[in-house]
Formats: C-alpha cells, structure tokens, sequence
C-alpha cells in the first residue's frame, strides 16, 4: 500500500536521484500505519519560494513512496505567536493557529523539522516552533510519560555557507530533551562553499541546479529517511518505551505547580 | 550633565544595589553625548511581566545616572515579521514596524540586547531582531564600512536554570559578526539551580526577590554597564575605525549583486 | 540476575536516593546481556577528585542493579593524543591507548559520556573522545551500516553555574552524527545558581552535599538511565536497524577514498 | 618601521593576493610598537601540515607588514595538558609549557586563534587552549581589571565543509568573557560545500589550492587583520580601560576565595 499526500504544497519540486528512487523500488519493508509531519521553518512567506522545501520534499517522496502517510506543513502560512503556552490567545494575541498544528503534530509518529540557515543559526520561524513544542510538554501519555515518547524525529537544513550541525544540533537537542527519539544520523543539508553564492536549488546559467548533483546531500537525506521510518516502525510495534523509571506520575516530588517552565508544569 | 530617559516602560523597578549607586556617584566622567537602546527580546506580551527587563533596567539606570540617553524597547509592543530584509511589506506581509526602530538603533552608540532562556537558548524574538539587524548589514557607512561600525554591544540574559552563556555566545557573535565591537565581559545574566524554579526578580513568601542577592550578577551586571560605556566614548571620541584596510568599497570583487545573504549585498 | 562491575574507580559514592532505590528494586524487566560503557572526561587527573563522576556512579549503579555490566574510564588514566585516526601513534605521537579503549567502546551497547563544565562548554578531555571516536567512523559493521549502529548513548554534565545543555547537545549531536541512537531525555546534571559556588558533592558546613538533595537532577538521572536501557535491549532484541537505505557500501558514489573526514574515509 | 617576525615555522607559504598586497603598501598608519601572537591549534603534529596555518600566515604577514611584530606558535609543539590550573605540574602532571607560552600570551596586544573544523566544532587542542587561558583569569592588572583588558584577539578558521561560525564564536566569546575586546568582524575561514572535498590549500590536479582564489576568504580574513591592529592601536593609545566601575578589587563582595572557577578565585 502506498502513503497517500495530504498536503503538498504547489511550487517547483526536485525529483529522487536514480538512486534514491532505486532503494524506494527495491523496499520490501511495510511502512504503512506509519504518518509523517515535515514543517518547514522558512523565513520565505510562500513555500513555493523555499529552497529547504525541495530537500524536505525529497525525504517526503521517499517516505510516501514506502507507505507513509506524509504531511507537508509551511510555518508561515499560519500564524504562530511566539512563547511556551499551549494558547496564545489566553496570553495577549489576538490568534493562535497552534493548537490546529499541535493536533498534527500530536498524531504523527514522525517528526522532520526543515530550516534555512542565516547568520549560522536556525530561523527564528524554527525557535517559535520549538518554543511552542516546549510548551507542550507538560503533557503527559497513559503511561506517565512526556507526550512525545515513541515519536522519531529528524532535521533538513540548508544555506547558502555554513551552519549545519549548529542548527541541526540544536533543533535535534530540543526534540530530544522533550522526548522524541534521535535515530542515527537523523540530519541532513546543503550549504555551498563560504562566501556568497547560490542557495539550494538555484538555477545556474547551464541550467543546473545547486547542490541537486551533491551526492552526499542525496546521501544523508536517504540515510536519515529510511532510520526515521526504521525506529518508528520498531518503536510502534513494540508499543513506544515501558514506563519503568520514566513515569512522570510516580516521581512524585517532580509535582511542582507554578513554575513556567513548561515540563515541570504537569 | 545627566541623561535623558526617552521612554521607560511601567512596571515594577528593581533599584541600584548600595555598591552600584555608590559607582555611579563617584563617577567623574563625561558620558554626555553618548546615546544607548536596550531591546527586551522577552516572550511576555507585556513589558512589566517580563523577568529580564528587571536587569535591563539596572544597566539603563547606570548608564542615565552617567549621563547617557537611554531608551528602552520591548520588541513584543511592536509588529515586527521575521526575515532579512530592511521591509518586509515588500515581501508579503502587510506591516513591518522594522524601519521606525531601524532609525533607533541606527542612532544609538551602545545596543543592549535582553533575552530569556527557553530551552537553553535565546527566544524567537531575539532571533527576529538579529535577523532584522543582519538585512541591514549591506548598509555602509561613508567609509565604506559596515553601517554598525563605531557601535557597541552588549547582552542580558536570564532564565530559571540554564543557559547564560549559549545566549550571550549567540548574541555578542552575531552582533560582532555585523560590524559591533564587543568591550571585555559584555555579558550579564541570572539563572538558578538546576532545576524548577522562580525566574529572576520573583518575589518569595519571605518577600525576597530572587536574584537580586546575587552579588555576581551584580557585578557582572556593572561592569559591563561601565565597559560598554568606556568602549562607546573612546570609539566616539576617535571618530570611530579607521578605513584602511576595511573599506568594502575598495575591496572591488566583493561587489556580487543578486545573492541573498544581506552582508553581500552592497 | 545481576550485573556485574568490571572496574569501579575508588573514591566517594553518591548513594542512590530513597526513590531510585525503590525504583530499581520494582523492577521486573531482564536487561542482563546489556553492557555499558561510562565515560568521564573530567578534568582531574584523579577519578577520586571528580564531581561527575558522583552522577556518573549513580546512573551505573542503577543499570548495574537491573542486571547490565557497567564500566567506568576515567579518560585521564589514559595517555589519549588528540586526532582523528584510528591510531596517532602512525602520526607522530609515542603513544595512543586509544585501541585499547576502542575495543570496551566497540562492545559496549550503552554509551554515556560524561562532562565537568567550564566556560560553559564541555571539557577538553570531552573534545579528545569525540575526535577519536569519529576518527573511527569510517567503520562499517557486516549491514554495510557505521559501526555505532544499534548502540545507544547519554550524557551526565556537572558544573558549578552554567552550560548543561549546551555541553549536552554538543555531545548527543555528535553521537547522533556518528550513529548512535539518541532515547528521549538522554542527558542529565547539575549546576547551582549564577556566579561561583560549589559543585556537584562538594560538602557543606552542615554536612550537606551541593546538588545531593536536588529533587530534579535525580529524576532526570533516573529517566536518563532507565530510556538507555529500554531502547538499547529494544535495539538488541531487534538485531539493530535493518540495513534498507542507510547501507554505505550499497551507496556506491559515497566511495571517495583520500578525504580526511573520518566519515568519508570508508 | 617594519616589523620583525621573531618565529615562522617552515612549511608552504601561502602568498599574499595582489589586492592584500596593495592594502598593506599603501598603508601609512604606524602599528610599529604592537604585537601579536598567532596560536595554532590544528590536531596536525607538525605545524608544516596544518591548512588553518596557511590562512593564519596570511594574516600574519600583512601585521608584519604593517610593523607588528608577530609571533606564531604551533600548540602541539609544546606539552600543555587540560586544566584550568595556572601550572598543572602542581595538579599530577608531570611537564607543563603552558607558563611559557603564558608569557607570551601576556606581552601580545593581539591574540590570533586558528583552529581546524571536526564535527563542526574547534579542535580539542583549541579548547585545552582556552582553558589555561581562563586559568589565568584570576590575575588582575594594576587598575583591579582582568589581566586581558586592553587586548583585542580574532579568529581564523578552516574546514572542509561546515562550522565556520560555531567555532568562532566559542572562541570569541570566551575571550571576551576573559577580558579581550572583540573588533568588528574579527572571525575568517574557509569550508568547502557540503560533502568531502579538498582541505585549504589542497593542491588540486590542474595545480590551484583550494580557497586560495576565494574572494570572500580573502576579504574578511583582511578586514578581520586590519581592525584587529586598528582597535590594538587605539586602545594602547588610550592606555586601555578606565577603571571605573570595573575594578574587581574595588568590588569587595567579589573576594570570595576557595571556589573553583579561575574567574572568582582573585
């Protein structure tokens, strides 16, 4: 059985390396039951501009193609205030498309988080998506434990020079600290060498497009893809972690009320 | 002479410890002339909620007492989008409070930036600003140099467990990277132990307010009040870098047109 | 049954608190066959003067409980070069332990690095095991796989004000990067407020021990521990990853020979 | 004046660009009674191999140029063990350089720090560096500041794909942490695109060195040079910092004694 799309977004789309598309033909593994959410974190208002969009949409083929439910969501798209509550609106903004996004985010069993690179960081879009994960964590599954356990997540960075592990370093720290699983070499981008020059799928004057031929961008993305849809699968039939030793409920004293860190909120 | 504070927010106050009022009235130089913006990159809609700008006014208050115009901003109170370039109505959204702080900042000899920690990291606030400062930075001055030459920087940082340094390290990297210069020990901030609990300035049942003992971030906090003082004075009073050897203009083949990265742009 | 301590360093011992104690003895679940190795990159040419190795002692006597053998390096007893070879002893050095630490890292299922703090970053001990453990990175196991696959890792942090999370992702980050699967919550430790104090099991005047009593360290500690050995016997009973789309010799193109990147080397 | 160079190890020269070339021979500013001290802390053994070296000559010869008298040295030529200790043969170690290379930490006006990439960070042997240097931070000088006021240090970087700027800003803000001021743009490097590829000043089939044509290399790793002496020059003018409000014996309440950190231990 094949993923079904929900959302792609319209926009130019970069197609699977002969290789890529070899492994995806060749898979015997059934994915299927499995759901992906990608967010891009762009500071482009319109995907269709997005230069990470085309990496993201590279593992996203390949997950569909095994049978993944896949979802496409562009941050700004929505409006999505800054901070760590669960609804803005209850803190000052006038509107809060978050919670539409947590229920997403909540049902999928993977996790990829796409972001540009600028001044060797993350966006700004990709803090206040990791701000309002935070502000989730309160929350707590049947077994006691953070909402995230089970869940496997990975990163897709680009830029136009350097910056990769620093932002996929702290995008994969946040996901892991709140409780989602790292599976081996979950990241993956393309940055071209210092100095100026083009972004990600740029248009040269000979028609080729940058880093499209970089075969260990390719690389990594497949790598990360296929671990992501690996550990979700084991994770799933096993039924996530026993709570043995990590169940919130019955660590008692770490019942604190009133403080805003949102994990010591439940 | 005394400065002049241009806007100061409501809230409650924290007051100059004995030792800080006691350096401020010994002072006997001229600081006259010089100007400083601190921008509260808080997740707190409203100013008077946020813990950071507690210690922000302890610097401000410092610096008027020398006789430095001071102003503070609270990012939140103005409409500011994400992205890099100087007005982001030009590129899909409907207002852009950037250019009206633009001038502040632009004016201003001495730039403090204020964050909290979520996550160990500085807000999306913060990253917006820095975002915004860095489309600027194609802007030369008429030496030829970065528009931010000439200008100090500093940083605030608070939070409840973790994370003074990475904000700071963020911060003072991208500002230095822009065209500030950074003074000695330009970085000040409060965190508690591991840990939940109260944020900087919350008020104990003893009716204490937490931090605000701590000789440390007292002293941290005053001596680079002082620093970037000096730093700004002597830089002012030497009419800012000489040109040679950092004037972009001369430097011809830096002139590439077309690439997204604001520094390349001019 | 139960596990069985290779090598334990003299010196103090943190005991387990009340609540681990009950919550090792609760447990039912059979993790013998699993093997861990701890790592402390402390600064101190003795284990015995250590502050992290106290935490350290404290998640190994929780997996020794539930029946996994534990071991614990303390780097400094070892003569290790800095490099990214397999064996430095080829590039100029007069001696590398490195091989002989290689083969417990090797055999190892469980991975927990752990770290002082100063300046806020990770040791420079810390630094050495992460160059030398990529130096070995170009290592396949029989999928064609890195040789880290199907392991596990963690990281313990200490200091005395600042820099937990920070040294933390910079860790996890390099173990994901190198194969390594990351369970949810993998890093624990301590820090006091900002500013110089004690550190972790320094003694008070009342006898006391700074960091003992911290409700929050223990159970993160506690949570660490317990998702390492969950998801290393998952891994185990699982045979590891299977090698569908992250299998380096089926990825011809990646077969560059001559670059130093450890990772491309194979 | 010019000015003497009193070390430069052997080793492939990398010559100046014509453009840097003009820069330094239309200078008429005298620089002539500063000095600079470059460190090397490339995992290379012999400083002859090291590609960060090439780009730390570059900069080192257009100060000499300029009538600084510059000093390089290559960190691996000396035994310096970690530790943040002022002389580590009193903490277990047997031999410790570091006193020596103290001293010309201490007479240098401008401290230049070039470090390799691996895994996106510094080099270990960097991080020993910074180290000893907050080892010494406990020292004062006549007017109660940190030793390091009044000097200005930068850093140049190289890699073969990614980490530029996480390694310079770890690097910039524990100096300025310690006491050095930080001009603008004070970092430089070079990286390839992602992926392997060739390190600086690899020597390519057709007989180019890879970076060595890299206009932006080359532009910043100038400005980087020129503000460095620029600032020095300024600041040794000025007689450094006035001690108002940063003269830590004047902060009585910083005098705490038997805490670890170099920092809190004057």
């Amino acid at each position: 059985m094949l993923g079904r799309t929900v959302v792609i977004d319209e926009g130019i789309i970069m197609p699977l390396s002969p290789q890529q598309a070899r492994v995806c033909a060749a898979n015997t593994i059934d994915f299927s039951g499995l759901s992906a959410l990608f967010i891009n974190t762009s500071l482009k208002r319109s995907s269709g501009d997005s230069h990470t969009r085309l990496l993201l949409g590279v593992a996203g083929d390949m997950m569909q193609r095994a049978g993944v439910v896949v979802e496409h969501i562009h941050m700004l798209d929505h409006i999505i205030p800054p901070g760590v509550q669960p609804d803005m609106k209850e803190h000052g903004w006038d509107r809060d498309d978050w919670p539409k996004l947590w229920d997403k985010v909540r049902a999928a069993d993977i996790l990829v988080i796409g972001t540009p690179i600028w001044l060797g960081e993350e966006s700004s879009v990709c803090r206040v998506l990791i701000e309002r994960l935070y502000g989730m964590s309160g929350l707590l599954n049947d077994k006691g434990q953070s909402i995230y356990y089970g869940k496997v997540a990975g990163s897709v960075v680009t830029g136009n020079e350097d910056g990769i592990k620093h932002a996929a370093m702290t995008i994969s720290y946040a996901l892991s600290h709140l409780g989602y699983t790292i599976p081996p070499q979950a990241d993956c981008g393309w940055i071209g060498e210092a100095g100026p020059g083009p972004s990600y799928g740029d248009e040269s004057d000979d028609g080729t497009r940058a880093g499209f031929d970089n075969d260990f961008t390719q690389r990594n993305t497949t790598i990360m893809t296929w671990n992501l849809m690996h550990l979700a699968r084991m994770l799933k039939a096993l039924g996530g972690y026993d709570n043995h030793g990590n169940d919130r409920n019955a660590w008692k004293a770490g019942c604190h009320f009133g403080f805003e860190n949102p994990d010591y909120r439940s």
